[in-house]
């Protein structure tokens, strides 16, 4: 059970007798039920009785908000009226809406903006298709697009589940990047019917974030787009992820003044996420890499039964070693966990090389817990927001796009993602870095635009925006 | 050539001599290249010359525009430094955008529209898939689906061209109705990949507003996406155009003091609109209506070569009339035309039955000039924004949409159009009501609420949506 968060706060409407201690006893009570009071409001008073309203932090977790209002429940005096949960109010009706550019006040902005006017624009679109790229939405816009089959760490949820995390991603695009992204969850997992289906809608968007799709069915969805379309396809379970963690590498390496070519990085979990870190790190310049999945290392004595783990087979593992997990790790000087929870230990980690580094990744609960790995370990990162050294895709997605976009990218070459990497790892400047500091905040002021400006040159170093640039 | 209109308005900055005549003589150069002069704005003085932005309306029509500048460029002692066109600079990168409704400014709003909160809407959505409806933007938000095979009154010119159209449609769908939409315009125009793409991407949205889709693809398309989707499928083409017609034709009706069911009409063109307006005709009350095409009468005796033809010639034609259009209209107290331009004469509406009602809708030049047909006909009625009386879908479509999301309606029942169509013509007073007046205006101020309240009563009058309703 993690500490009590924002994410998980309700408030809770009660009337408590005036006089006597029914007030100063409700946080108590809440902080007895795990939670946390962050907020005591008078709403309403009597000449008996006082209306307030409680804003508390529960933990995350299945039940833990309901204890708390059970708690309060059995206080004597108080009353429940209501209990109202923020994050829930935040997503009633969605967190994203559509926005006219313009006013539409009288008939001239309707003949602009619709008919008639909007005919001579068709017109000049027709006669040259690239100026879609100029005069609609086309220019500035992302399809975030999923099936539903591996959402966060929930797994195959569906469409309708997963549409609050397409939508909450789209509001993300517009705050930190500027991009228009419209969430499109489909209806299918077959994988011809999710090619086909986004194929057929490409022509509205820019570019393509493909989202929570499960492995391997992402890797052929992916591809098979890439080859097809003229935008930009971008899985960011997968490459917003190596990006990420190529970053944070970079700077771990930095902390414990190592280079990424003489390193044994033990990479745990061969599905989406590993797969791409795996080939950015390559591309980044790694040489020993050894791979381990549910089956142990991956290697190429064994039988790999997919084409991704035979292309792992291939390209890692140079010295041929075999076992499991616990058996390669002694030595090594990176571990990195995209896989199960709770799968190594302290003793595991103790028997790395000195100034071992450990990403710990899986969601939400860590390949081992964070505390127990800085035992031994000298630079420590997770997927967790409450610990240092988040390793988090909102960091590269946004600004990556931004570059694709303003460089009018059709592909994604492998350049912009390592670009993408350096630009998050130097936003950490050398005076700031530290073994608790290797990446920077989301809210760092700095750092989606400087990755969107990194990716724009890698993406197309001759082009220029200068037409007419958005401000973000 | 229509007269000047503002959207097709340019901006021409030019420099003339400060002393002399030289201001003047702008506005009657423009005027005598067939522009009109709407704004003089000077920009920059100096001691011998004038620096000024002139903003003309030109004619609608092929260089039109180009023939201003060339004039002003002719003038003695004029320069021009700059042309800009105000309808492409509102297109300039799209006419709509998206929002977060929430800001995320810091961790905890981040912890609450995405990760880890979210998770917990998801597992609310995952337990009931009907909370999409509430948790989401589904709630409020419409698919603005097109092909690009007929684009106005431009023809299969694809889906790039088409997007600008669909953008302006997004825009008069939030500004009118509040309403989410996003433009999606298809790689394809075949009806099997049409329906199974939007079939697919359904989940995210509460609606299928299809637009300009060839007939009668059109047909087919929209009865296998009704049969196969939870959710409304309108195709603006045909509902938007009859529902209009439907409430134009009750008010004209009302001028001249006759029953629709009564009445002989004439309907010439048997393509989406057409089809569309005679079920709707049909199913508000009209017995006499008589169909032509480009083959002349449809009637049972001919070759109906498509399903639709022979549904006409079933349900029409209570006299199993032939012969040609000119034929039929002799006589008749109605005309409406969804067909091509100038087909009927003066003549031919000379010959009609006193009090003639005349609806010529063929865009962007009507079936017959609506000054000729006035001279005889009690109400005239075209598509165009220049005359009295437009026929413009902009007045059904939003507010048709409002009432369909508010009743959470799974598909449209016809009795919602008829409703539509009897709000609109409500929205016209009985003091208001004359032959140039039969129809209100798109930014009549109670128009769109009205057809969004008679819709949602029709479409569900069990339905009271109470819980938060949207303020718009």
């Amino acid at each position: 059970m993690s500490a009590p968060g924002v994410s998980n706060s309700i408030t809770v409407r009660l009337t408590v007798p005036a006089g006597g201690s029914g007030v100063s006893a409700l946080s108590a009570c809440v902080e007895e039920a795990g939670g946390l009071v962050t907020a005591l409001d008078v709403t309403g008073s009597g000449v008996d009785v006082l209306q307030i309203d409680l804003t508390c932090a529960a933990s995350e977790g299945d039940g833990a908000a309901e204890r708390v209002v059970d708690a309060l429940r059995h206080l004597e005096d108080v009353e429940i009226l209501k209990v109202s949960d923020r994050t829930f109010l935040m997503h009633l009706g969605g967190v994203i809406e559509t926005a006219s550019k313009h006013p539409l006040r009288n008939r001239d902005d309707l003949s602009m903006i619709y008919t008639p006017g909007v005919a001579r624009i068709c017109n000049a679109i027709a006669a040259d298709p690239e100026d879609a790229r100029r005069l609609t939405v086309k220019r500035n816009s992302v399809a975030v697009v999923s099936d539903g089959s591996a959402v966060l760490g929930l797994g195959n949820i569906g469409p309708y589940a997963a549409l609050p995390v397409m939508e909450g991603k789209a509001a993300l695009f517009k705050s930190f990047a500027g991009i228009d992204a419209w969430p499109i969850v489909l209806d299918t997992q077959d994988v011809d019917q999710i090619v086909e289906t986004v194929a057929a809608i490409a022509p509205g968007f820019a570019g393509i974030n493909l989202e929570d799709i499960s492995a391997p069915r992402c890797f052929e969805v992916e591809r098979r787009l890439r080859e097809r379309l003229d935008i930009p396809v971008f899985h960011d379970d997968q490459h917003g992820t190596a990006i990420v963690v190529l970053a944070a590498l970079t700077n771990a390496l930095r902390v414990v003044e190592k280079e990424l070519a003489h390193v044994r990085i033990v990479l745990a979990g061969a599905g989406a996420a590993g797969t791409a870190i795996l080939k950015l790190l390559l591309t980044a310049g790694a040489r020993n890499v050894v791979v381990c999945d549910v089956d142990g290392v991956v290697h190429r004595g064994r039988e790999n039964d997919h084409e991704s783990l035979r292309w792992i087979a291939e390209h890692t593992n140079p010295d041929d070693v075999t076992g499991t997990l616990k058996e390669v790790l002694p030595g090594a000087e990176v571990f990195i966990g995209v896989s199960a929870p709770n799968i190594i230990d302290g003793d595991d980690v103790a028997a790395m090389g000195e100034d071992a580094i450990v990403f710990a990744l899986a969601n939400p609960t860590p390949e081992i817990d964070p505390a127990v790995a800085r035992r031994t370990a000298r630079v420590v990162a997770t997927g967790r927001s409450d610990y240092p050294n988040q390793i988090n895709n909102v960091l590269a997605f946004p600004g990556t796009f931004r570059g694709l976009l303003d460089a009018q990218s059709h592909d994604i070459p492998a350049g912009a993602l390592v670009a993408a990497a350096e630009a998050i790892a130097d936003a950490v400047t050398h005076g700031e870095l530290n073994a608790n500091y290797i990446i920077p905040s989301v809210f760092h002021p700095g750092v989606h635009h400087a990755v969107a400006k990194a990716v724009q040159d890698a993406a197309d170093p001759s082009f220029t925006f200068t037409e007419f640039g958005d401000s973000w």
